[in-house]
């Protein structure tokens, strides 16, 4: 027998009242999550809390310990609602101050007479973390232990990712087959439970579209797997059982 | 002094590996987040678990004991990987089975023959839950304490909101202003932060806006409260904490 693929999981912590209060559409979690699977890391579980610090402290504590990654998502700009860099460093139980490396970053935006104390905020950086650059805007995000800390503004957030992906461990990537059912899902469920049972190392999944243009509902099943043996043996056995169904109704 | 304004808390809790992989972009948080904004219900958290029943079970019991209302996302179809009904009915610890008023629903659109254990699946609803009418396909959602159970595709759980918030308890409403800052938000940070002190019962946030055809960042404030009079004086501080800076950069 091979060795199991190596896993490696992952949690984001969006944090901002803007997108509780629907004001602000949340467009980082699915970049994240696309940005991580083609990666060959598990995303896991996904929080949006308000910027309170006790909320921020509470949900970096219960996903840093449980997965190998944690990404978080808003709050380090420099006005007074941007509590995320003090609030993970809560969470650690290290200290923070400003940080001099942050302070020349900035220093390659702005005039030394702009830098102020809100300015000074961003380059407020937990003890022992290390930078995320910023090519967009220059302050930076940061990592300390297993928390990947960056900005909310989907432009920045994502060139952070791109860099601080790069250094991670990644693990054995995910392989996913797409098959479209052309059945309602109660036709096929039995059958598919069936094949689910039959590859423990394959996770099938079944998903309603409702097409508004007409046609009503499509459906699709996704079959996801680290082994490509396993997911194409699956994936044939759901297609067979496709076709002796849709053979029944004729 | 007059009472202060009631307040009406929920969360979110989508249930699905789809979202997780990236594969579905979630359409409902947003949504949501808009519907119960304006109803006066203020969302607090939200969480996205995959379809495993411990985690499910976990976060509904970790949501509804915490906010007013608890609204939960996918995984009530007919196929294996829909355990929500189950999950919740484990979460508050009563009995499911087949539910017959379910069974009458859905045999407003399918013949008796069709049907089936799969579709049975679907009329699986916990003791004592109430039910949530779905005019796109039938099949219901449901209601059990304070968690309210919807399906994932977006126009089907659009609807069932409607319907169930209806019967909800709803608080003082949320009123918002948005002022364009129209400067860098370092420059304006230490005067918001007074005026956000200045007004406990307003929430004041800056939030900055790539602009990628152009001009950089927009800075958007935005003042929230429940109380119109408080609102309109922060409102009228930060306009004329922008002025001056603006004057005095002339």
């Amino acid at each position: 027998m091979s060795q199991a693929p190596k896993t490696i999981t992952a949690a984001i912590l969006v944090i901002g009242d803007e997108i509780l209060s629907g004001r602000t559409k949340d467009q980082n979690i699915g970049f994240i999550a696309d940005y991580l699977t083609a990666v060959g890391i598990d995303l896991k579980e996904v929080r949006i809390v308000a910027d309170v610090e006790e909320e921020i402290v509470a949900a970096v504590n219960a996903l840093r310990d449980r997965y190998t990654y944690l990404f978080t998502t808003g709050g380090i700009g420099p006005t007074h609602d941007d509590i995320t860099a003090d609030s993970v460093a809560k969470a650690m139980g290290v200290g923070i101050d400003v940080d001099e490396r942050a302070v020349d970053l900035l220093l390659t935006r702005l005039k030394r007479e702009d830098m102020n104390e809100a300015r000074l905020r961003m380059c407020r950086i937990p003890f022992g973390a290390g930078l995320i650059l910023n090519p967009i805007s220059a302050a930076p995000g940061f990592r300390i232990g297993n928390v990947m800390v960056m900005a909310g503004v989907p432009r920045i957030m994502q060139a952070m990712l791109a860099s601080v992906v790069e250094t991670l461990e990644t693990g054995a990537k995910m392989l996913s087959e797409s098959v479209e059912a052309g059945l309602p899902e109660g036709a096929y469920a039995k059958g598919l439970e069936e094949t689910d049972a039959k590859y423990p190392e394959v996770s099938i999944g079944s998903y309603p579209h409702f097409n508004t243009t007409g046609g009503g509902f499509k459906n699709q099943i996704v079959l996801r797997s680290k082994d490509p043996q396993a997911l194409a043996s699956a994936r044939a056995d759901v297609e067979a059982m496709l076709a002796d169904l849709k053979r029944a109704q004729e």
